[in-house]
């Protein structure tokens, strides 16, 4: 999370060049699903988190902590997401998964509390509002924002499809990427859509969410968005690695998950680009 | 935050009633904006809400701290949050405006953290990612949500207004309601619209943010919403309670306000119930 002088998207691009691949690890520490010997508080989460990130970190383009996991330990949350934090390499971009939005005085106050406190690369915003409460955001020099297009759970289309509405959330985000810091979440469960985002928004990079445990379709969507460079697709696999085993041996089982995810990713690109 | 065999609504309908108006009264501590004599720290924002509290209480149907506020102090946010709320009188709910929204089972963590951690009475939540988002918070016997319809701030025309998404969302959460547990949140600088959301769902419980200094307009709300109780129009002020002075007596003159704006509604109501 050093060298200031690049953009987030830059210093991404970098990491996947790097390892050849674009797999996010989403940390969504769940305590009925941590390995057994470990326990369920705050300190089991730690541990866990902690040996996660260093047993896969060799295969993540970025990892991306969901913050409603470390609100859900109670008040000591913060404090626990930020001491796993300490344990990502530099070289690995952090997104703070956080969905905020606000209007704008207040997402302004979320945007110090990722970007400043936890030191956060990237976070991810939420459209409802309109551009003032994802403009804070945008504000800080060397980070990103992804901002929600089109979602990867079972209703997204309640009204993420009401005329278009996620097509009009990808125009307006070409609009507001003047400093080039803007991506979008797009899932891996909705590729049929993503040829239209594709045609709309070309050169906003993709967070996709849905690979693994939520059975998103990676081979359709390289093909709805041909010709990106890999830190344009960043694929985030969660459960699917966090909770490989839930013996002693979780470390090692989850590298070997991120490993699959990371050569599986790897290879698709290769097909899809010939 | 006792008598949980009552639902939320009906504990903010006897407050409302208690005290004769609906002035909800919103705790968003800004460090630059606190009496001098406090500093800005952890501290200073944890005595300073407490006594906003403690002198505004009698005034107040409901408090409702804005979490970015205590996210911004850093990891020590959500112990200064949760201290705070240990001040406010068991007969005056809380709702924490939190606008989360994610997948089902992340949704589910933060409305642990919400109604399990932090003990707040009611949440507000952010639509965009349907109804599975929006689920978990409706599953805690006694709590309300209030769903995000057309916001207060300048640009919520840019997604809130395509093809009166607005109006659907409206109608959705009139389906979600089969516990009687949603309410929305209808911002009152926006009163032209109200009257179609008033039409789509005339029972569902709106929290009003924007008057004060968001110029909002109280009498064109209750003229585009007749004849509901008082506790289905719960009227937010923020700032213009919280900053009434910066010098030692904010206390007192935060109560002055809160009793202006207090009165301004229970008056306002009476005159456009006639």
């Amino acid at each position: 999370m050093s060298e200031n002088e690049k953009t987030y998207f830059e210093r991404l691009a970098e990491r996947c060049d790097a390892i050849g691949s674009s797999l996010c690890i989403g940390l969504d520490p769940d305590p009925e699903r941590l390995p057994t010997h470990l326990g369920k508080d705050a300190e089991a989460i730690y541990k866990f988190c902690v040996e996660i990130v260093e047993a896969t970190a060799d295969y993540a383009a970025a990892f991306k902590p969901n913050i409603a996991f470390f609100e859900a330990i109670g008040v000591e949350g913060w404090h626990v997401l930020d001491q796993v934090l300490k344990a990502v390499p530099d070289e690995v971009p952090v997104i703070i998964d956080a969905k905020r939005g606000d209007i704008g005085s207040t997402a302004q106050k979320y945007a110090v509390s990722i970007f400043d406190h936890l030191g956060g690369d990237a976070v991810t915003v939420n459209p409802y509002m309109g551009l003032d409460s994802v403009q804070p955001f945008l504000e800080f020099p060397g980070k990103g924002a992804y901002i929600l297009c089109l979602t990867s759970n079972p209703t997204s289309l309640d009204f993420q499809m009401h005329h278009d509405l996620y097509l009009r959330v990808a125009r307006k985000v070409v609009e507001w990427n003047g400093e080039g810091n803007c991506g979008m979440v797009v899932g891996a469960t909705r590729p049929q859509f993503l040829a239209s985002i594709q045609a709309v928004a070309p050169n906003i990079p993709l967070l996709i969410p849905g690979l693994g445990a939520q059975g998103g379709d990676l081979e359709a969507t390289l093909k709805a968005a041909p010709g990106r460079p890999a830190h344009h697709l960043l694929f985030n696999v969660s459960r699917s690695v966090l909770y490989a085993s839930r013996e002693e041996d979780f470390g090692r089982q989850a590298r070997i998950a991120a490993r699959y995810y990371h050569e599986m990713i790897r290879d698709a690109r290769k097909k899809a680009t010939g």
